[in-house]
């Protein structure tokens, strides 16, 4: 039987569908799960691409199946099951075979086994890959981490399995250990942003314009050809247009208001707080899902404090004015998230490459967008400087601020909760005021602590008047 | 010689302070410094007190002075000197003396050391300290942590030297391990919102109304007679009411507006995100001095787009409307920060006291306030209620939120930055809205990732008719 070229450990929905896309593409692969019947049934599910697919029923049968020197892609559950698949597995391979892990990996623990692997003198791989199903299906988004010459060895299969944006595969290695991972997680957090971002717009439409889960799909679906244009402002529009079969009523109105989360947008903020970066509109988001996932205590807000009246005045906003406030709010965040990436790397070893991850964004992954295109060539440009001070980024928000602030007062006033705008306006008006009012924050901290401030007046630091704290 | 009751090492500000309130309170002390000269200095300045402190120039020596079972302080730089010290100590010393750190550990090091401790069949304990260098001297919080058997040994001279509230002292054991710097961390995380709803206060008053500090001081101290009396609110009084020797400008004029910190604000976002308590405010707070600190970019953000008007119309805002937004937003932050004590513990074997925590919060403290003991009461009642929907709170909150509104959409308008006032509201609307818009995450998380979701009106997880994602 012919060896396979790559293969692949954990066959469940983005396991299998990666190794399809893998075959595909071309390639030979070897396939196997630890339930074994798993295997059988993928074989059966994979139509004509079956003929390059080797099922396998036991892990030494499976890593026979390789060529060597091996490379073996792991899709099974974060966390422990990575440290127990890749015990299981080093035994039977040779000290060359590489393995891959391609599931959603905390890049703590990339960072971990990668030292590990270094530390064995053998080939670990840590790759961040988005897109869901579909993406891991027909082209996703590829983010790896690990030593370059590792890579080198199977970015021909990952880049031909990878989207591609005007001919360009969207695959690209970040740097050593977990730098692909920790992409991938910024990612993440972006995404929670993103969503949010529309959740709130949805919102104000739905309750503060009274505009059924239709009329709310017609808006993100125009919303999608313009400067939204993306992947998450158009499935916005396809599930505000679903209708329920089981119900006849809008999909949206049947779905429960509490939000589930794995981690990536938790572990973005973390590393936020590492760096002292601030990301507020993803902080924000993050909030919001938990807050969402405490139903019991908003039915009992609801119950003690009343429903804010939430309903606008007739024309009190526009639909022009809720995209505006969306482009500016999504540009702060898109600032935010790049400023994260900027910020880590140092203390792990990386030089993240920010044009390229600009770019690897811009086709497969859940937040592709048109935006992404014109980030990619502001970073680009110069790799350094905050996105929002970019000449096309600087003029999208001087444009569209005073809608954001429109937006962010009026939903203040009737009640309805904007926290991922009012953050992404906090963040503009701060990034805009040379004088802060830090300077309290700092007589504060040095009259009760004697921590001493700087002067605007002279070098050095300094006390207050007020001797030896209160 | 006579032998010491109890052993402190470290004399620098903190230490030093502790020490002399040691000594006053009538236990004989011995003291120990790395740099010995600074125990000269220290006795030299302590005046009476010196009759019953030890000065001590070795280990050794300090060792030797103490009654056993020794009980020894220490007063070092928080981490890795910590570690050293124990090290240094453990070899000189008995079984059971203990060791009392209690210095500003972040609580995972006093968690590891109280295990390591566990091990070696030593009494260890972490108190938090607060209060400052007035704290420290005259009376601190002191909040415990370790084996309650352990802090019963030194009960009585933690209590003897700890702040007292109407008789009853402001020292408590917390929990075992790191509970009592825990404690201390979430101390200082609302601290760093209380101070950062000051400073927007403060900055609509300066940019919004053009007041100068003397008139914010007028403000600030009329406030402390009401519901917002506090140390913090008393001191912006004192800071704002300053004047500056070398130029004679108000003092708060001449300070730079780049904020300081030392970790526990982040460690308290971190920790909220490990266990998923939403902590807005905190986040709104820590994201503030994160931005302080980008005096560059502020600056070179403001010569791009301009400085925003910031400048209120007359009468757009009262100061009445101040007050009570501040009031409004301080419920919301205590609200969210004693949420995140009560969520954690059960992850490190704590169940912490909540009631207690308010009342050891009441004096001593940089965060004591009339509120506090408010929430005790409220936290008496019921210690599992978020104290937000406590009856005095929520009346709070009810009578409040309306002039909060008014505060957050007008500095929106106008461009004062206000993310804490801003996430405060946020929050409370969230938690006041029983049917959120996580319904559109939840579908398009089922639509891109086949993550499922609930449905209003049947149990189970359900799929969107989308088919396999987009």
């Amino acid at each position: 039987m012919e060896r396979s070229e790559i293969g692949l450990i954990g066959l469940g929905t983005m396991g299998a569908a990666l190794s399809l896309n893998i075959a595909e593409k071309g390639f030979r692969i070897s396939v196997f799960n630890r339930t074994v019947s798993k295997v059988d049934t993928f074989l059966s599910d994979s139509g004509p691409l079956a003929k390059r697919i080797s099922p396998t029923r036991s892990l030494e049968e499976f890593v026979t199946s390789l060529k060597v020197p091996r490379a073996i892609v792991l899709m099974v559950p974060a966390g422990d099951p990575v440290d127990a698949q890749i015990a299981a597995l080093r035994p039977l391979l040779d000290p060359d075979d590489l393995i891959i892990d391609a599931g959603n990996a905390n890049f703590h623990d990339t960072n971990r086994r990668a030292a590990q692997a270094v530390d064995d003198g053998v080939p670990y791989l840590g790759i961040g890959v988005s897109g869901g199903e579909d993406g891991a299906r027909h082209g996703p988004s590829i983010m790896g981490g690990g030593d370059r010459a590792h890579w080198d060895r199977v970015a021909h299969i990952l880049e031909a399995i990878s989207a591609r944006y005007e001919g360009q595969p969207c695959a690209t290695w970040m740097g050593e250990g977990g730098a692909g991972h920790f992409v991938k997680t910024v990612h993440n957090g972006i995404e929670y942003a993103d969503m949010q971002l529309i959740a709130e717009t949805y919102g104000v439409m739905r309750d503060g314009m009274g505009m059924p889960a239709a009329a709310c799909a017609d808006v993100f679906a125009s919303w999608n050809q313009g400067p939204l244009q993306s992947y998450l402002v158009e499935i916005a529009a396809e599930v505000s247009a679903a209708t329920d079969p089981a119900t006849g009523a809008p999909m949206l109105d049947v779905i429960l208001d509490r939000a589930g989360q794995k981690g990536t947008g938790r572990w973005t903020v973390i590393e936020s707080q590492q760096v002292g970066a601030p990301v507020p509109v993803i902080e924000a988001a993050v909030a919001a899902r938990n807050l969402s996932a405490a139903l019991e205590t908003r039915r009992a807000g609801e119950a003690l404090f009343g429903a804010a009246s939430r309903r606008l005045p007739d024309a009190a906003l526009s639909l022009d004015d809720l995209e505006a406030a969306m482009i500016a709010g999504k540009v702060m965040c898109y600032a935010q998230g790049f400023d994260l990436l900027a910020r880590t790397g140092t203390q792990y070893g990386w030089t993240l490459p920010m044009p390229e991850i600009a770019e690897v964004w811009r086709e497969g992954c859940i937040i592709r967008s048109a935006m992404l295109n014109d980030m990619a060539g502001a970073l680009r440009t110069d790799p350094d400087r905050n996105l929002l001070f970019a000449p096309y980024f600087a003029d999208l928000v001087s444009r569209h601020h005073t809608a954001l602030r429109k937006v962010a007062a009026t939903a203040a006033t009737h009640g309805l909760p904007v926290p991922a705008l009012s953050a992404a306006l906090g963040y503009f008006d701060s990034i805009r005021t040379a004088r802060s009012t830090a300077n309290m924050i700092q007589a504060q901290r040095d009259f009760f602590g004697a921590h001493g401030f700087e002067r605007i007046d002279a070098e050095g630091q300094h006390h207050g008047p007020w001797g030896g704290g209160g």
